[in-house]
């Protein structure tokens, strides 16, 4: 089998879109949109995949700056869709084999349906294969024009359509298949001289056809995917389908999502069988979830890895923590990056965690902040626990022990320790290390006084 | 008019479910998926139901233990459906009358087509009458092939269906009413001689006309309503219907549901006119709430009672607790189990309470924890005030009698009692009982430090 | 061109609403009912509008009581759409042109549909201009029936129509335009000789026929416009079209909504380009939000003015806030009304303000209540901190300088000032006024009793 790269047209701005971000940046389903096609082109075996960029160039490069297999190439001016391939001679000297041809703006396309494409064009030995698809309304789509074979004879634009082929609803995607030894031989023989001055891709198909190369076309069975997003309307259009996608596979592979059009899990989140989410959760990055958890609704996780049987409740929001078995966290607790718990730890409400490592068992049930702390096995932090890590210069580390019960209200001055086994009783501020099996208290005693309330008045 | 009894088909373990669950336990819209159709055979007047269990049979029979008008019987093997149905004879034996013949997976059946299949199967004299759909996609669905007279006979599988039956777009639901004597006499007379050798209960339709009874079709006007569940993709899809329904019922009645395709409130729940309930709700269980209030967005209400005028405001979690007249609630509150709040009390963001009475008129607007705790009349809670109800061992109570004024940052270490009108000042820690128009206070002096920062830099 | 007045049925009750309010002050997308025809009628130029009010009609002339172009007059009886069009006369008296009829229950209806309605009924010199819409389900709707030169012959109820009329689609809104001297010199001529035994205002066509003036229709593009809203579940429909429409307009702007679906925006609310809103979000009121700004999952914004590059998290509550550049908020943050946060304030999670103003810079990261409170600039509001600005009779200021820093639960006791570069230290109760550059404490010495907890157990 032969060799294939990708060319993927990404040098837009995407006037549209009103944006300061360069169009193929914008994010569908958690991802910028020009890695969907960037994705489905490696996956479909395509090396290099070259991308033609022009608007915020440095802004495409930079977000790729990790990626070997990717090539950069700028397009000073945007002189059309011939012109932005052309562009691509040299990044691909010497490259001899099959070029997929992508749009930096069409994220649904499929893995599946590109690699169906390369096997069609290589099956027909074509020089040229366009993916079309057919829709109700295609005003104002370049129309497929095909022979009685079924091989293309031309693609004609909407304003050039005689009404016969107005009334043709197999439309061009703009993507396509080609030979590289054709593609290169004759992208430079395109001209400009047309209504827009600009140098047409179309135009290839129509030398192919005059030199009796083959020239096809294939039809993908969905014609959502070849759509190409232009304003933001199209892109939470394809953000939604995008989603879509994503909870069907994961509930197809055992998990339940009671309303999967409110719920947004990002591509990629992998979530175990027998687990619940509820609605309006957003799961996001490189999240992963166990089995039989419970997510209830509101809930927004990102890059986190917790273990099976957690549960997180409503309105609850966790960044970059790792929560092991059993953990239940929330209502409306808040964790944040660093956060490490243990099996059977217990998060109540208002609670918020920072960079803290908890030990199995141990609970922080209300109105709590965590930050900077190592806390042991099967503690106890009463209500209104403070770590006071912050002297507003610098943060310092609290270290508690095992079994230590913390009353309420205590406020922890760090850096400090408290011994395990040890009790800080309600209300006392820590500013000194607790030996392990000891009572720490800062209290005065409280007076009543009779009657005060009545002289009051 | 003659008995009912229903079979209801529950023995599957629902092998696309990819669950560690059986499939009718999983619940659609709140509620186990096996509890439509047995409410739908009851509600339509049969007794008894019996369920063949099989898969997790002890699991189902558990869920329906307190419920008297329902047998199960065990199918030990997974045969078919006419193997099934065959299981029933010994719990059947001596009734004599119509059997309804249901699907344990499909949730969207109304009790009201029911009731018309076997009020047309009666008034007919069918010895069956098969009740179907008529569809845009037959495919995979056994066709019912009518004579002139409307009357069946046959029902054609896929694979069977030749290309005039395969256009047949009246398909079979798998549910059934028949005649008992004609079900149980010729039950034991199917075959297996099929290609998965099972026994299959559509073999008695052609018994059925091979002796001249009547045998007929009715078709139900909703096609959804016999959707089988069979993954989660369909779970979910049953539960939108079913959320759908309950919510048009609430809305014409003279509830106000901002967005009914995102509002989630199971059936049974109860809601008074003129209540307002805003998007990304869940409504669960017992709950019941009255007249006029507002529910704000994304709050999630558990077996509440909720009388009238009451405001539920964002992000707010109840459940199992009761609210009198015009209470108010959030946003981000949460009362958990055994919270009662008389009229006009008002509970602010991040406070929690469990196991409390208040008093009418009360107050807790902010960052306060409430548990175990007995609140009188007009009593102000501050910011910040802590029951500590847990020394580490046992839960203690606090009671707060009536005009009670609670500074802010006030531990109350339980068992503890503010006597009526008194005032417990910020920050204090109340240890020993407080009498009646009092002051309590424990308070250091305030030092004043000046020009410390300075020096300190 | 001629004048234009409207007039604006809405005096029925809605009883299908089971409402104790009336039908056309039901809120759709944030604004009454009735508010959208009276827009549309006045961005089509009418002046005045005369709105004709039965049931409650106290309660709709107090809803425009500041709109000085709109006279109410008041239909005792509810005697038919003639009877109330009658009711208009005297309001009207002198007055010369064109008149628009429309209904206060079809929140629906596009300026530029009036417009055109408007236009087109000068330009063919029409006595009357009937609004009509193609439908395909037109049961239970008058259907208009034209001659062969399009011109209206009459409309013809469902209970008398010929079966082809029946089979017309074409349908009447109840929206007309019409010529005053026309419409007043023959709306006392119409009779209730019929079934209700009430005044129709369709017999003004018959009329306007029969004495052989002009009489035509115009079909509206979009059937939806005309759509009545007479219970709560098309109440619900049309606040959904109407945000889809919102939504749209504010996409095609540049703003970024990850589900327009599931985003609540009120109309009239301004956003700035490059602001992303997520799902479940509520945008009410008179709101502006600038470029730039993150608005995450389940935020509820009222009344606000946000500047450019804000970020608001996770579930966060604003009401009647102003907030400017780059101003952080939340997760769990509760802004109520009268908070002015300066440039780059930062507001964490469970924190509560009210009646507010804070300096550039400052923060308030944790578990916080400040309410009446004036802060600096760069101050640090520790975790925890209180102002107790209520003493069970008044509420109090607190005063904090610029550079302070404010240790974790400290109470503030109001009224109470901070001066510039203090420090109050971890658990203080400050009561009395703190000068500048000070260390302010008020603390009992931590006492550790070494081996109590063993000797406990």
């Amino acid at each position: 089998m032969d060799n294939v790269a990708a060319i993927i047209l990404a040098a837009g701005k995407g006037t549209r879109m009103k944006s300061g971000l360069v169009k193929v940046l914008h994010p569908a389903a958690g991802r910028p949109m020009i890695d969907y096609p960037v994705t489905a082109a490696r996956t479909a075996g395509a090396t290099p995949v070259v991308l033609v960029v022009g608007h915020q160039a440095e802004a495409v490069q930079e977000h790729f700056r990790a990626a070997e297999d990717i090539r950069c190439v700028i397009q000073k001016e945007q002189l059309g869709t011939g012109h932005a391939v052309a562009c691509t001679r040299e990044a691909l000297s010497g490259f001899d084999g099959t070029i997929l041809i992508l749009c930096g703006d069409t994220p649904l396309l499929r893995t599946e349906t590109l690699e169906k494409l390369i096997e069609f064009h290589r099956a027909q030995r074509a020089a040229v294969t366009v993916l079309t698809a057919t829709v109700n309304d295609p005003y104002g789509y370049g129309r497929i024009v095909r022979d009685d074979s079924g091989a293309v004879l031309r693609i004609v634009e909407q304003k050039d359509a005689a009404p016969e082929e107005q009334a043709l609803r197999e439309i061009n995607s703009g993507i396509y298949c080609m030979d590289a030894a054709f593609l290169f031989e004759n992208i430079g023989r395109i001209g400009s001289d047309n209504a827009q001055q600009e140098f047409y891709l179309t135009d290839l198909v129509a030398m192919a056809v005059r030199k009796g190369l083959t020239c096809l076309a294939l039809c993908c069975d969905d014609a959502e995917e070849i759509m190409g997003v232009n304003d933001r309307s199209q892109l939470a259009e394809a953000g939604r389908i995008l989603r879509r996608r994503t909870n069907r596979e994961l509930m197809l592979s055992g998990v339940t999502i009671i309303d999967p059009d409110q719920t947004y899990i990002d591509d990629g989140v992998a979530i175990g069988a027998d687990t619940i989410v509820h609605p309006n959760c957003q799961i996001n990055g490189r999240t992963v979830i166990g089995s039989g958890c419970v997510i209830e609704n509101g809930v927004t996780i990102s890059n986190c890895r917790i273990a099976g049987n957690c549960h997180i409740k409503a309105g609850s929001v966790l960044e970059d923590s790792e929560l092991h078995e059993a953990v239940a966290v929330g209502p409306m607790a808040h964790l944040r990056p660093g956060t490490l718990l243990h099996a059977h730890v217990k998060i109540g409400n208002f609670v918020e965690t920072k960079k803290i490592i908890m030990g199995e068992g141990s609970k922080a049930s209300h109105l709590t902040y965590l930050g900077d702390a190592e806390i042991g096995r099967d503690v106890n932090i009463g209500c209104g626990t403070i770590t006071c890590n912050y002297d507003g210069v610098n943060k310092h580390r609290t270290v508690i022990g095992d079994q230590v019960f913390i009353g309420s209200d205590v406020q922890l001055v760090a850096p400090v320790t408290v011994g395990r086994n040890s009790l800080v009783a309600a209300g006392t501020t820590v500013t000194i290390d607790v030996p392990p099996d000891s009572l720490a208290i800062s209290r005065v005693p409280q007076v009543n006084k009779e009657g005060w309330r009545l002289k009051k008045k």
